[in-house]
């Protein structure tokens, strides 16, 4: 056969089995993996001995992996051919709180036709992950079924602490490197659609730096009777000194900040200004309805493509009920910057820093607390592999993928990025109704059974 | 007898009888009329009877009036000459936690000389207020028992709450106006002298304006990936309004603010500057050494005579312990201004109202609570009565009495002012180190001494 006829008949395939694909994603989902609570570690060790065997069961090299927490499947196909992917899904799923407000028992999943007409499978984990996990599964399944091999290496990573914060994952990266960064990209199944019709490959990722200043002054509370005018107040200080980082065109007001910040390309900001956000509607879910960002940007490249500085959290002095006329000693912040393209995290921590030390006034003191810092993702646009996954997903979907980041972080990437060297494609099939960490959690059977086939044509097209 | 005569009479009888006023003032030492505990309701009601039946021995018409707290108690000198005096004190402590640090027994007296040669008494009150308020009491005693008669109508209000919040006295004036108001001049014994040596008449009070605020953003907390920079961040905006409160040379920053502060007279201020104040000394007391008030005054003037704009206390999104990359819904801060000379506590109100609303961006509301508010106390300081007063305390310490000022609010004498519309003089024979509402107070006494020959003149001189 040729690669595209062999493709016809794995999509045939697929179309042809779904049934029995839905009643495999089943018998995971009755699987209660998780993964914060320490009751149901046998359930996480059920999960991972499941999939391993499922795994090895299509051929792969499969096994949990021990590691201080719960187990991470590790499987690589003994195809020796091609360009070679890993593939990063989790097994773990949230808590089911508040239990009252499902309509059916969240591990005993339902298919059902939702109010738009829609089938969708109901269960905790069906769209958070083990959804999207199971439509690369399955696609693997087909092609080995059909043609007895897959069109490219393929190596798997489902961990079971995602939902936990993931604390064995890094150290298992690094232990495993050599294992690990053989692969040549890494693609991510744990994220939703531009829309329903729309797919996309996330390329960028913002970065974060989070930085906790504490501003002392006088070396005890103070009567504002007796020292207000005399002695300087730290909350006013920490008042200013917040106001001082940013302008009032939105952007960041500290000196060098956007040194590193480069500009998108004018074909990305095109296919992004066609993606037909609606701006009114995203902030009209937050009750809001004027962009606080950089003037004369759109909502989704000052999300995406710009970076920004956040004030988290601040406290000083009495915040209790009633009313206290005290001068504090200290203030506190707790302030986090949103970095993008080729902003390096500790550089922008001393500009922080500096800019801060700056405005000090006399009789203050400032300590200053990081709380870590990852440098921002972008996955080249115009590489040839991602060319590939967004034609086989155009080709799946009937309308063109779009290229769209993500103004949050997510950690894996960074891992992959930092210890493995890979770069990343995230690319799932999920849709903002999912209900995800929620009651009721959905995945539609569309997503499942078309997110079969775009990883079914994804593995053909990075063959190529 | 001249009034001179009868004076040095008086005085001379104070000198001869020392030990006796020194044992009453023990005796109503060991009454543990601690306030704010309702196991020593008891122990109040024993200082308020024992107050009345030493002064019904001295011939005042004198009874503990009820309240829904402690009793009051109120005594009237039966003298119906010259001008009418309103003396005030409490006969309340407070408690004496932490028992263990106390080197005697708190409610059990003892008269030693201290590590500076002086003789001080020792027990809680010593100095709080009932040694203070015994030197009132033991004047009036040496008037009547040498001559039979006060020089002055004496009334007096002796509370037993003003360690506590003092809950009952407002309502207490107002339903008891008609008897209290008769008086021409208020005398309150809760203050201290300048120093050891310079005895003081504090004449002005800063009012307090008290203000919360909370600014909504958003209508729920949201996550700083997803809109950093689309949304408004309600504690950036939180801290540029109360950055914009004060200006870089220390003044508020809130037009109209200063319109109604009057600025002290030559002669006060010369005053004030020959008091010797150590500002470098005060500062270093909090741990500071650079003044924060207006750039040009003297830290006394800041203190005294000039408004504050404070932050009391603030707070918004995440301050626990880690980081949460929150934009949180609101912030709130609690807010507050001394007032000086005739600026009114609504106005101030308004025009801090007006200010930060004018600032508010698009998308932010804001919620005012107001905590109450008081205007601030100045008695002229060329009345002829404080004049007398002045005198009287020159001729007894030998070193020219000082007009002072007090940061801080002294709520009882807004009342006199509000409900009886009686002006206030201050003065009081405490020392800074009398370590009062802590573990071992005292009482020099020499101040106790000195403290009763002063009012003895005083009565003699504002009766002239």
């Amino acid at each position: 056969m040729t690669m595209n006829s062999e493709l016809s008949a794995v999509l045939a395939h697929v179309d042809d089995n779904l049934d029995e694909g839905l009643e495999r994603l089943k018998a995971l989902l009755r699987i209660k993996s998780i993964s914060t609570d320490p009751a149901y570690a046998p359930e996480c060790r059920r999960a991972a001995n499941w999939l391993s065997e499922q795994l090895q069961d299509l051929g792969f090299e499969a096994a949990p992996r021990q590691t201080p927490g719960h187990p991470v499947v590790v499987a690589h196909s003994p195809d020796q051919v091609g360009p070679h992917v890993l593939f990063y899904a989790h097994y773990d799923v949230q808590p089911v709180d508040p239990l009252s407000q499902w309509h059916s028992d969240p591990f005993e999943p339902v298919v059902q036709t939702d109010a738009k007409g829609n089938r969708i499978i109901i269960a905790r984990g069906a769209s958070d992950d083990k959804g999207q996990m199971m439509t690369f599964i399955e696609a693997c399944r087909a092609w080995k079924t059909v043609t007895g091999t897959l069109p490219v290496r393929v190596s798997m990573l489902l961990e079971g602490e995602e939902e936990s914060g993931g604390p064995s994952l890094p150290d298992f990266l690094t232990t495993h490197r050599d294992e690990l960064s053989a692969a040549d990209i890494a693609l991510v199944c744990d994220t939703r659609m531009w829309d329903a019709a729309t797919p996309s490959v996330i390329t960028m990722l913002r970065g974060l730096v989070a930085e906790e200043i504490e501003i002392t002054c006088a070396r005890k509370d103070l009567h504002s009777g007796m020292f207000g005018n005399a002695a300087r107040n730290p909350n006013q200080i920490l008042a200013q000194i917040i106001a001082s980082l940013r302008t009032a065109d939105g952007s960041v007001a500290i000196p060098d900040f956007y040194d590193d910040v480069a500009e998108i390309s004018p074909e990305l900001k095109a296919q992004w200004a066609g993606l037909g956000f609606d701006e009114g509607a995203f902030l009209g879910t937050a009750g809001l309805s004027v962009p606080a960002g950089e003037t004369g940007r759109t909502i989704l490249e000052t999300l995406w493509a710009r970076p920004t500085c956040e004030i988290n959290g601040m406290t000083g002095g009495y915040t209790g009920d009633g009313f206290k006329t005290v001068i504090p000693a200290t203030a506190c912040a707790k302030i986090s910057f949103r970095l993008v393209s080729n902003m390096d995290p500790e550089k922008i921590r001393q500009a922080f820093r500096r800019h801060v030390e700056a405005q000090l006034p006399p009789d203050c003191t400032i300590r200053f607390t990081g709380h870590g810092g990852s440098p921002a993702i972008t996955v080249p646009s115009d590489g040839a592999a991602l060319q590939k996954a967004i034609s086989a997903l155009t080709e799946e979907w009937g309308k063109r993928a779009v290229i769209t980041g993500s103004g949050g972080s997510i950690p894996v990437v960074g891992e992959f990025k930092r210890v493995l060297d890979l770069d990343t494609f995230l690319i799932g099939f999920a849709r903002i109704d999912n209900k995800v960490h929620s009651p009721n959690e959905k995945y539609d059977v569309e997503s499942f059974y078309k997110g079969t086939r775009s990883w079914v044509r994804i593995l053909a097209a990075l063959a190529d």
